[in-house]
């Protein structure tokens, strides 16, 4: 501050010079567009006016084109009906023909180069060319055109508005996954080879869903595809930001459909969205935000349709602690089971046995609170069919020669998630409170075994009782 | 009721006959005498009245004489000092003089026929010619000698009082143990065995702590050794009741030593009691009540200087659910083990593989809440040294590549127990806000896995604050 008084041009350059620096025109962001976004010339127009506003958004990982009305049918879901078609070697040139007509409707109204076009026509013509004996990889490839031919169009319509944008398939990007169809894993030596395209001064458009295996065959990735190679591309790029464009604004504090217009999240941490996610957040897949959760890559959500909105951020680290709770979730469908035997808790390996049965059955648990004498092992009802659950009992009952074993149906895990709540003494109180005063009964507290949640156990039809106690308590 | 308009007098000796049979004449109880009953002749009066207060009381188990003063010695301490000189082929006549006086003084003062104390002195000079070497059951045969002997002289007291009361060996009663020294279990064939005196006419006196193997060995229970014995005779006889014998009128409901002046419970359960002796309450050792608990023979624990108090029972169910709480407890020395990565719920087997690390170092886990990609794991501090902590903390860093491992000690244990509280919506909430009014940080709760209580995990120093509000909170 000293130099600005005595010499006010140079500080200006210098001040102008630390802007630059601190907008950062090293700074970059991967941008992934989902399958509404991509559906219509009009939501296009937006995907267009998106990366023209902001330089920094250099990578576009796009998904197949989604539906433009509430009847219409994804293209994934016609590339699904082609698949079906010629795998039983019928035809489905009609079928192929709806699916070039959609990307054509697009061409058109850009005016794009008609070579554009034709790359695409003569891609999807051949997908009925393709061996459909021992071929592992037949449905892995027809569906994931659906990506690869958008990203072909996009980077078509970027360059149309005046952007550089380079289609680039994931084989010439680096990566590089595991042959496992419809469930591929990124192979850790991709990011060495995405690495190389750190610096790219053109805008690059990726297919989504998929990668290409070792022996060169397109190979998608489990539910939730799109947003696993937008977060394989941030962390292989090193990018400083993922912007996930949805249809919604951002993650609501509570559901929606309980709550009556509940607030909007404006920050998170992986670790909350994780818990939240499991309760029912349908935000991300499982797995999707791994690759750039390990990076250390903050994620943010955004609204293709409100693009002002600044969205949901998530990060390694939540800055604001404004409120002990972030968000409240739950989830139906668990089952609780019962274990009780005097002295249990002298019985060396007691739960690893238990545990193993569970393993044996194929079954994973949730969950698993122990008293002295008791365990219960709270679990996804949809694992058990009434034939397994009897036979599961019988084998505890045999193995464990318990004095009880009781399972109990229809059960909702409840989360109330929050960095800030292990600060504060209290939480707990207010919680159980909240849900005392609606006569809520608890099957089970879990509480301090993660520092970001409390959960609860109770009936599902108090589920949505209870989560309006307490977005009532915390929020509003 | 008609019956007794028309025939007073018949109605008058059916009701007797009805009362004789309520009261039982073929009911029986178990009474079982701990060492400080039986450390005087004083005490030793006041044992003879309780016998001769109820004729249902026809199985006696005895400890060794207790102290009769703070500074005197436990008999079984003075044996485990012959123990130790004999097995160092060492002269011990001193010592075993000292504890033949013992019984000769309470001998002399009831004038007991001159053959028992010669059978007593008898069997403890032959103490010092029993086989040192090769010899698994010495210390076992020596220490025990101080019940047996004791359970002689307490059937001679009987006798000479006006009672008709014999003394058996365990040998006798048919109670066989496995050939484990300090260690034994029941064997299960003892109990056709020991059922063969279930309709003595007279008082049977048994020495507790300890049985005969097959080979004739004297083999002793681990801690706590009478207490089992009682239980195993009560199950044995098939008693209606396993009355024990203390210095204290019974169980209160939180530690005198933290709260001034509690109240006394008046009955328990089985599994309260479990709960509440699991987090400090020192009442009986862990195992000593599994053969009454098994023969569903309630417990009655009362004072020998106070017996006509009610004491404190011990039941398979609760009859009075006046209040929801039964009892506060709070043990120090855990530890918890917390690990936390990223997406720990999808890895199949990962709580398995945690509890084998657990088994494979030979430490035993109390508890082991879960969130979705968290684990902690309780346990008690005793069992590590900084070593194997280390070693510990290194094998699950290398076997489970966690994003982070912590341990936290000096983690004290809060149990809040009740049958009723399951009932009762709010207790957690009247529990959880009592502890924050008091700014107690809740490190964990556990509730739900066992249906009688509510745990929590707090800091040691806050241990006693906590107890002293919950006890404030659910009595006085």
């Amino acid at each position: 501050m000293r130099v600005s008084l005595i010499f006010p041009e140079i500080s200006c350059i210098l001040l102008k010079m630390k802007k630059t620096l601190e907008r950062g025109v090293d700074k970059m962001k991967v941008v992934k567009f989902g399958g509404s976004s991509l559906a219509s010339a009009t939501q296009l127009e937006k995907v267009v006016a998106i990366l023209q506003a902001d330089p920094e958004r250099r990578y576009v990982v796009v998904s197949a084109p989604g539906k433009r009305t509430e009847e219409d049918i994804k293209v994934t879901d016609l590339l699904l009906q082609i698949y079906d078609r010629l795998s039983q070697e019928l035809d489905a040139s009609t079928l192929i023909e709806e699916v070039i007509s959609r990307y054509q409707a697009i061409a058109d109204i850009f005016q794009l180069p008609s070579e554009i076009m034709k790359k695409i026509r003569d891609h999807f013509l051949k997908l009925s060319q393709l061996a459909i004996e021992e071929n592992d990889f037949l449905r892995d490839t027809i569906v994931a055109s659906g990506e690869d031919m958008n990203a072909r169009l996009v980077a078509g319509i970027l360059n149309q508005a005046g952007l550089t944008a380079r289609y680039l398939h994931p084989r010439d990007f680096g990566l590089l996954v595991t042959a496992e169809p419809g469930n591929a894993r990124i192979r850790h030596s991709s990011y060495s080879k995405m690495a190389k395209w750190k610096n790219s001064q053109e805008i690059l458009v990726i297919p989504g869903f998929f990668g290409v295996t070792d022996t060169g065959q397109i190979c998608t990735f489990s539910r939730g595809g799109s947003d696993i190679s937008g977060s394989i591309v941030a962390a292989g790029v090193a990018a400083d930001l993922y912007e996930n464009f949805t249809d919604v604004d951002g993650i609501y504090v509570a559901h929606p459909g309980i709550v009556h217009e509940p607030e909007m999240i404006e920050e998170l941490t992986y670790r909350e969205m994780r818990e939240l996610a499991y309760a029912g957040f349908s935000v991300f897949h499982d797995e999707a935000l791994m690759p750039s959760y390990r990076a250390k890559i903050p994620v943010v959500i955004k609204n293709t349709n409100n693009p002002t909105h600044p969205g949901t951020r998530i990060t390694l680290d939540r800055t604001t602690h404004s409120r002990p709770v972030v968000g409240i979730a739950g989830d139906s469908g668990f089952v609780s089971l019962y274990i009780s035997k005097y002295l249990m808790n002298r019985e060396v390996g007691f739960g690893r046995r238990v545990l193993q049965i569970f393993e044996d059955f194929g079954l994973s648990y949730d969950h698993m609170p122990s008293g002295i004498d008791d365990i219960s092992i709270i679990l996804r009802e949809n694992q058990l069919t009434p034939v397994l659950e009897e036979e599961l009992l019988r084998t505890l009952a045999y193995e464990l020669d318990p004095d009880e074993l009781r399972i109990t149906h229809d059960l909702s895990i409840l989360m109330v998630v929050g960095e800030g709540m292990r600060q504060r003494v209290g939480v707990t109180a207010e919680t159980t409170a909240a849900l005392a005063r609606k006569e809520i009964n608890l099957e089970m507290i879990n509480q301090g075994s993660s520092e970001v949640s409390i959960m609860f156990a109770i009936h599902n039809e108090q589920k949505a009782k209870a989560i309006r106690a307490l977005y009532y308590t915390f929020f509003d």
